[in-house]
């Protein structure tokens, strides 16, 4: 029905922060025309809070956060439940040897390949109620409703909730073939990766089976909370994302001389600690000299012996750079290199600083970038193109075929907090802007 | 004996670092007269390899230090060591409630105070043999020579070798009545004070009766290692301390937030760890400054969450500054403080500075360091006169009398450590230094 104006829409979006019931919601997001199409927002809020149910901590409201780290029993609980709704809903589902879980629903079409969209349903220790959970039930909630209006679509749908998104995008990793055996060492909330992939229904040893050619996907899409306060300051609800930033990391390791506080001469001091401040405003300076939106963080920093009373000898800390763009990071990498042998000199130390890992940008498909940016537009939503500086499933699932991803605002940009909170509002713009990004991305 | 020409001492001070048997010495130090009397260089040096034994790391040689920290096996065993030696030297030997090793030997004046010397046997975790261990044994080596030379002083001498000089001086606190409940709960070397007391022969609730009346003493002398690079710099071989610094402690907290490290944009950032780089600059500049000797620490830095992917939302850090000057102290303490409300309004942090403690300075009395100087001069010793910037028991016996401190050089001013070094050539001159001071000052 096509009388559902774009005001009585948003009037409704308003309604429902407040609004416990999914009946008024329900009723109201029947029967549009397929671009009018919006999700069920009520019955999303409750699968959402239903889901924040696993992992709550003792006595907590939904307001209070989780901790459904991946492997944990409440990871377990939750998957349970996001497995029933997902077998509730029609779809033909499996969890491949990564333990991820993916439900199938079939298209009209000869052979065409699948579109995938979804998210994952773990938490950072102490998270909140939104990153993953939001475009996980979102992607359930767009085959509801695709069901109860009876819409088939050309290619096939598959729902996918990637395991263990929080710990390095391990689920989707198994799809590329990046689960080394290194990777299945590494323990991953003090549980072995391989031991944890078991306690999900994953199986390490059969982990060819969850590759994907390239190629072999129509698209993936993904919708996410923004985990940065951009959209929420321009006041705009809908994100398109460029792009998932590149990483650089680097450890860096000075190496002074530990000595008595007391007694050595403040020009005699090899001070490991004083060297590293130098580096820490060297990062700063350097980052928020070039224009853009670069970052650069030393987040991890030990010093020994850490004693009041002995000029520390040692410090070891990181230092990460994120862009978009691969050239700028190496510059900004160069750059600080630079100032390293004069700190070094001024400090009587020794410096090493080693580039330990780069991930590389993983650039968002231009064409489902306008296809979002319409189906926002048919919507009413304002839209602003933005990168990710976080990581996503979805810049794994970028080397096997076309990737988009919308962002929708964090309040305040807060995320990884039990303070973590996007608007009822919001959420249901961006499941809308992806059930829309679907149907149109399926014609495509 | 007068013959004995000093050029004859110095090629013998020489000969004895590489002398292990101590027969040759003990023949050539034999009937000087009074002021030209030396202690047995090598019978000093072989009861410090004997100590040494006692906490050697298993399969380790002299060279590679020791761990006889406080209440410990090994500083039992090293203090059983030492009160044998002390009572086959004849001394009336007692050990107080705080664990403090007296030994008494009497003089022949009337009524007269005694002059105590001595110093400290326990180490810190993997330290080194001459940090208290020569200033004890030097002791011990006094009273041998005094004996063997048939002297009696007229002062008695109380040889005293304090316990858990590392903790905090706990042992010599206790002459002062400073042992208060707080501190007898702390943990040292993981044992409750208290028990640790308990452990060395001490008894925790008969305190009262280590407590020594101020002027109930003549003075208190020790030898010990500079800890320093000074002396050793200088070519100097006996340090004359004009009092062991001012120690001032504040602790540092900055508060801003953890964020995303991919997420938040560098102007949104309250990024702790950065305000605590300006800080720690800023310590170095502002104890640089002036002209002087102080010297400003911080050697203790925490970070929360510490993890290389968040924004350090929180930092802990201390600041301890030193010198003999406690009006300088607090100018530098005023000029640190200045500098901080600048850089938390740059930085969007708060930050709070506490001032924990103040040790005050304790002054070497002028007159022993008189003395000092001239026994020196009569063994043809060169002195410099240096603070102590570490801590001491005689700090605390300089509130109960006159006091006076001989520093011997450090090789490059290592202490605290394994490698911490003193020739022997410059321990037999510091002996000789003592028991030449002690002579003086019986006179005095």
């Amino acid at each position: 029905m096509s009388s559902h104006s774009i005001s009585r829409r948003d009037l409704l979006a308003t309604l429902l922060c407040a609004c416990a019931s999914g009946s008024f919601a329900r009723a109201a997001a029947t029967t549009p025309s397929k671009d009018k199409l919006t999700v069920d927002a009520a019955r999303l809020q409750r699968t959402l809070e239903e889901l924040s149910t696993f992992g709550r901590p003792a006595g907590a409201s939904f307001a209070e956060g989780v901790s459904r780290v991946a492997y944990s029993d409440a990871d377990i609980a939750g998957r349970a439940y996001v497995i029933a709704q997902m077998k509730a809903a029609g779809l033909d589902l499996r969890v491949d040897p990564a333990g991820n879980i993916i439900g199938r629903r079939a298209g009209s079409g000869h052979a065409l390949k699948p579109i995938l969209f979804g998210s994952h349903i773990d938490s950072v220790p102490s998270g909140g109620n939104f990153d993953g959970d939001l475009g996980s039930l979102s992607a359930l909630e767009v085959i509801r409703r695709l069901n109860e209006e009876r819409i088939t679509t050309r290619h096939p749908l598959e729902v996918t909730i990637w395991s263990n998104e929080e710990g390095g995008t391990i689920g989707s990793l198994a799809v590329i073939g990046g689960l080394s055996p290194t990777i299945l060492n590494w323990e991953s909330n003090s549980v072995r990766i391989a031991d944890g992939l078991r306690r999900i229904g994953g199986d390490p040893d059969r982990l060819e089976e969850a590759r994907r050619a390239p190629g072999s996907i129509h698209c993936y899409l993904e919708l996410h909370i923004e985990q940065g306060g951009l959209l929420d300051k321009a006041g705009v609800p809908i994100g398109v994302v460029d792009g998932i930033v590149s990483i650089d990391e680097y450890e860096v390791e000075v190496r002074g001389f530990a000595n008595h506080a007391g007694t050595t001469p403040m020009p005699e001091r090899r001070n490991a600690l004083l060297a590293a401040a130098k580096i820490i405003e060297a990062v700063q300076e350097e980052v928020t000299r070039m224009p853009g939106r670069q970052v650069g963080t030393v987040g991890h920093l030990e010093v020994y012996p850490n004693t009041r009373n002995v000029i520390p000898g040692l410090v070891k800390h990181s230092i990460e750079l994120r862009d978009l763009s691969e050239e700028k990071l190496a510059t900004l990498g160069a750059a600080i290199q630079q100032r390293i042998p004069p700190i070094a000199r001024e400090t009587q130390t020794e410096i090493s600083v080693r580039h330990v890992t780069h991930d590389p940008a993983a650039l968002a498909t231009p064409a489902i970038q306008r296809e979002i940016e319409a189906a926002a537009s048919t919507l009413g939503l304002r839209t602003l193109h933005l990168p990710s500086g976080a990581g996503h499933d979805a810049q794994v699932l970028a080397k096997v075929g076309p990737m988009g991803m919308i962002f929708v605002p964090s309040v305040a940009g807060i995320s990884h907090s039990p303070h973590e909170l996007s608007r009822w509002a919001d959420c249901a713009n961006g499941a809308n802007v992806l059930l829309q990004t679907v149907l149109r991305m399926d014609r495509s």
